[in-house]
């Protein structure tokens, strides 16, 4: 469902939101005593905001449904990651931090041994180290700079894994991917998905570059041959200045999310995953922005890693760094997470993730543990992710009534 | 709100998950003490469940609706009874267990009391007893098995009412009822309600069927007319295994259950409606399929037959039965229901139903009592009964990652 469209109601009262986000937060009682992490974890700061914060629980996508770090994030952002899907060469794009601009066609490219015959005999060359790769895709690059008057960029990106970027007028993105997903079998060709001209255009420019990358790579022992996949284009959102009136910034240290922020406008200040470093840039900018999205990741490694210890040191890291923020005195302060990163699982999950909202017009929980369980009881109980920004926005007095 | 498309993200992991429907549960509190049926009913396999479950609120169809035995299941099979409705002939067929075939035509008949002039001077033929209106049926179906080519099927239901079925090719569904609804009238002709071949070909065989019929009934006393109400073809609705990716089983003493459950491509295991008999049915046939609804019968009886005492005895049943299921070890097992039946109300109702949803992945309740207040207060929240298909497959490991 399209969400309501908030703009007839918007007005700008100068106030300020910080939404911070602890990547990852959320577990399952899988620690001693059956804890979770944030159930294990001392948390005096986040405690002590419940005195004027209500609690909650943010579904991110759909009940059962995990999501990957672009859908978290656009939900939390007010963006419904149902109908705001990204392609995987544009998320590829974004998510190294390429410069990938409207118009510009992205693919994701892994880098494979073929037989003399031109067989596919292992899919990810090896995993070739990433300085090895970086090499390769440098000779790429080199070789490579433009094919039928479109620009070549090209970028490396981790083991086997590189991008390709064609920049020029009229580029289409309906083509398929080359990778056939499996071995003992040649390269597929570059096929139109689409019946446009654009596509067909940026079909045989591909071709091309892929043929002339066999050749650049033809001495190479391992990465001799290249799969592309998940062609696209960078999508044309609204910004958030235009859905919901808000000059917004980003500050992230990993390339991903600032990546997924600026999709939807944010504008990107200096970030560095040292959390006390990151909430220092937030304050040098706190005059220019409306809305901060700050983000903290070590909490989704921890999970991701299966380290239940770290988890919770790493909540505890970022549950400190809210005495700076709140000396920044913002209106409106959330704390929350894109998904669930369950130690237990080593991976992200489905299950819903605690919300706190500090604002002087919150519904207050009172003396209690920022923890899932009390979540279940907050005054904001459990709803879509994509809910919290309206919820934000009123808090700061930025929308007015709704009919008379 | 059609529900999000789940088959790309669908993997067979091999897991297995069980559905227990204790079909009515859910009351209002109008036993001693004030207590609800599960409230006053000792639950001890349940509660000890809980240590691994999470628990929540289920609302079948839409606020306020109370469902009936459909749509109440199909909710819970993760079909929107809003976007899958099926017609009262259709639903009557697959109530008792016809072979109901893609094509089928049906419709519910009333036999009812004619006087000389054709006039209806009773709908119900006096509510004859079954086995008069089954010996009606007999003399219907010697009389008349094939009417233009087409097959002509009869059944007995319940007292003055049966089942009539159309066979062949090229039928169509779009005809009224001849009921009139009232007294005092002739029955009404049998009019198209759409303008297609199909519909106008089956209604000139309906209205020579109806009007043999009435021949071959001339000479009863009560039963001597006949109403059609409810013409409706068998859907044609896609799989649990084309939407979930689940091989499906039911395991139901009732016709009606097993009916619903064939609608959505599960296959009938032997079922008494006797639950220790059933649990062994289940466990016989464990390695053959990836889903398991058990259904369990009496709790809604009880819940009809305004018996408060019943009922509470029936749930208890019914929890016993949790620890032969739990041999088995199934990755989920949920307990909730189709709709609530609360003994005060001698019938069906909208209150949301309880669920217990236990899986490894589970955030636990911890020690408490299995019913409607520890529910509200559940980490699933209150729901569409159509989330829980999603949230099952998510906690058996069936469900990908949305988005990178």
């Amino acid at each position: 469902m399209t969400s309501m469209d908030l703009r007839p109601l918007l007005r700008d009262n100068g106030s300020k939101i910080v939404l911070y986000v602890w990547d990852g937060l959320g577990g399952i009682p899988a620690g001693p005593e059956g804890k979770t992490e944030l159930e294990a974890a001392d948390t005096p700061n986040a405690d002590r905001l419940l005195g004027g914060a209500s609690l909650g629980l943010l579904e991110p996508v759909a009940p059962g449904i995990t999501p990957g770090s672009g859908p978290g994030h656009l939900a939390l952002f007010g963006y419904d990651p149902l109908e705001f899907q990204i392609g995987r060469g544009a998320l590829e794009a974004v998510g190294v931090g390429f410069d990938f601009r409207p118009g510009d066609v992205a693919a994701r490219l892994n880098f494979c041994t073929l037989d003399k015959k031109g067989i596919i005999i292992d899919r990810r060359a090896g995993r070739i180290p990433t300085e090895a790769s970086k090499q390769v895709v440098a000779r790429l690059a080199k070789a490579m700079r433009k094919i039928d008057g479109i620009e070549v960029l090209w970028a490396p990106v981790k083991e086997h894994r590189a991008l390709l970027v064609l920049r020029g007028k009229g580029l289409g993105d309906g083509l398929a991917d080359t990778d056939p997903q499996k071995e003992g079998v040649a390269p597929l060709d570059v096929r139109v998905t689409d019946a446009a001209r654009p596509s067909a255009r940026t079909a045989q420019a591909v071709r091309k570059v892929l043929k002339q990358a066999m050749k650049v790579l033809a001495a190479e022992k391992k990465a001799n041959g290249v799969l592309a996949r998940g062609f696209a284009k960078r999508p044309h959102w609204p910004s958030m200045q235009e859905r919901f009136g808000l000059h917004a910034a980003v500050i992230a240290g990993t390339p991903m999310y600032r990546g997924v922020a600026r999709l939807v406008g944010m504008e990107a200040l200096d970030a560095t995953n040292e959390i006390a470093r990151d909430v220092a840039s937030m304050a040098a900018a706190w005059d220019k922005y409306d809305f901060f999205f700050l983000h903290y990741k070590h909490t989704d490694k921890a999970g991701e890693d299966g380290d239940f210890a770290a988890k919770v040191r790493y909540i505890q890291e970022a549950d400190a760094a809210i005495q700076a923020i709140e000396k920044l005195s913002p209106d409106v302060l959330i704390v929350t997470a894109d998904h669930s990163t369950p130690s237990a699982m080593k991976g992200h999950s489905w299950h819903p993730v605690p919300v706190l909202l500090w604002a002087r017009t919150a519904r207050r929980e009172g003396p209690r543990k920022f923890c899932e369980t009390a979540c279940v009881r907050g005054h904001l109980g459990l709803r879509p992710s994509k809910h919290l920004m309206p919820l934000a926005l009123a808090h700061a007095g930025r929308l007015a009534k709704f009919g008379a």
